[in-house]
């Protein structure tokens, strides 16, 4: 449920299938949205197109974490720069990813006869370590390693604290000052002759601060729950059916039951499920194994855009 | 119109947008396919979406032709062998295409940890010369130069001559024997006591040969004409409306006039073009502009398959 007065946050689905594209089941593709600014989260092929179809504002999009750098969650990213150039784009976009990406993207520049028209910031990273990447669209983000066949990073994207509102009736009844509202804004109390106003009878309940956190590709691995633990929102891969636990084990990939258990375990509010292997034409059999264990498991679908907190 | 007893040899398109991909309109991707084998020529994002979406059986796909090293035409390729390997394929592949192609294919493969399963055979060719591919499914295979901002090449596909077929009336008429076929087989009039047979005597009628070529991207230049005259279906770039000119020369594309006016004086039977810009949303401009010059000029639209000849 969204909460009136918050900034909007929201993550969209561009696409979700595990390993091979087909129509209407894209690669990974995510769009994290928070207060009108947008990150990508992953680019497999045809992200680009995925945009344009759901009307994604290109001009809105200024980071780009990247998982891993298997083909699924990266062959977009050419395209998409290549795009981005055409179209004339100025403004610089950042992306972090496991290490190896800057010679993936290079490579991809140097040999297209590529000139991008804006600068790519690239951040490689330690894909066996823990990354703070500080404060980013008025997002805390965070970094882990997750348990797959190649170095891959979950992140985590958490709301930072907003300066304190002062109540509208409190300015009132209080008759607060300028100098005063300055004090507030600090978080300091208000003391008079004799009297002290405690901070919370003249600013605004603070509103919970929201977070989500994207976990793809991984193995069930309970080494990840301090890093999203009490996630408004959790994106959590789940390629198989627990049927097929050991082919899940053996590919460094999770069951739809076991995505569900790491939700619980965390003490995520709701969780995404998606990178489902293609095997799967009707995905409810999905979701209704894993709400076996937590109950507010949703789907990833393409189009599909879920509000956090 | 096909000719009843020819090998099946037709033209599909995948994609035939200019460099930048939008749903329903993806980047350069064709599919030639003679006698049930399969070429891909070129290779834009999402070839592979496009070949699920139409059905088109990867087991049959053997040789891969690239035009030139710019996104829009090799973007589908790490994809499409990523898919390949992934579905078990075994059975080699093989790439033509300018110097460059290694890098990127070979880049590709080793960050994304890709491990094939089947050999992929490059083989790399200088975009400024004339190259004679050999015999391949059955066509005889050439590349050209074309004119356009990196090494770029044309490809043209003839079909090769097929043995003689014997009439069946013939055999009966003239009482042909084993050995007799064995001549004829080679050529060679019979020849009986005081009597000769000509060869056209016992052998149907040959079907005329079938040829095809491919000019994407290229600025106007008549100097590819003796390299695709006299073909029966020519796909040449359209980008823009003639008024545009100034803008194809400077970017080294070509107006549909231009490709209607290289098709007349190459004496091709049909042409279609593509690669349209995506400022055109209503294709129909421009088959009517390059019709006032050539009349058989048909549209590259996602889907359409032309037969050849």
């Amino acid at each position: 449920m969204p909460t009136s007065g918050h900034p909007s946050f929201s993550f969209k689905v561009l696409g979700a299938n595990s390993a091979t594209p087909i129509p209407g089941r894209f690669s990974s593709s995510f769009v994290l949205q928070y207060n009108q600014q947008l990150m990508l989260i992953d680019c497999g092929e045809g992200a680009q197109i995925k945009m344009s179809e759901f009307k994604v504002r290109r001009s809105k999009l200024n980071h780009i974490f990247i998982s891993h750098l298997h083909g699924d969650h990266i062959f977009g990213l050419p395209g998409l720069f290549s795009s981005l150039s055409l179209n004339g784009r100025v403004e610089p976009i950042t992306i972090y990813g496991p290490i190896g990406l800057r010679l993936f993207l290079e490579t991809m520049r140097d040999v297209t006869d590529g000139r991008a028209g804006h600068e790519i910031i690239i951040h490689e990273l330690d894909g066996q370590a823990t990354h703070n990447l500080g404060s980013i669209n008025g997002l805390s983000v965070s970094a882990f390693p997750l348990k797959h066949r190649v170095p891959t990073l979950g992140y985590r994207f958490d709301e930072e604290p907003r300066p304190l509102g002062i109540s509208t009736e409190a300015l009132a009844k209080y008759k607060i000052t300028i100098e005063e509202i300055k004090l507030i804004k600090d978080g300091m109390p208000i003391k008079r002759e004799g009297q002290t106003i405690p901070i919370a009878n003249v600013t605004k309940k603070p509103l919970p601060l929201r977070s989500f956190a994207y976990c793809s590709d991984t193995a069930y691995d309970p080494l990840i729950i301090p890093h999203i633990s009490g996630v408004d929102l959790l994106y959590h891969e789940a390629t198989y059916l627990h049927e097929l636990a050991d082919k899940a084990r053996e590919r460094l990939h999770s069951t739809s039951l076991e995505a569900a258990m790491i939700a619980r375990d965390a003490s995520a509010n709701e969780l995404i499920i998606g990178h489902y292997s293609g095997r799967y034409k009707d995905l409810s059999v999905m979701t209704e194994e894993a709400r076996t264990v937590f109950s507010k498991t949703q789907l990833a679908v393409e189009g599909a855009e879920f509000e956090i907190g």
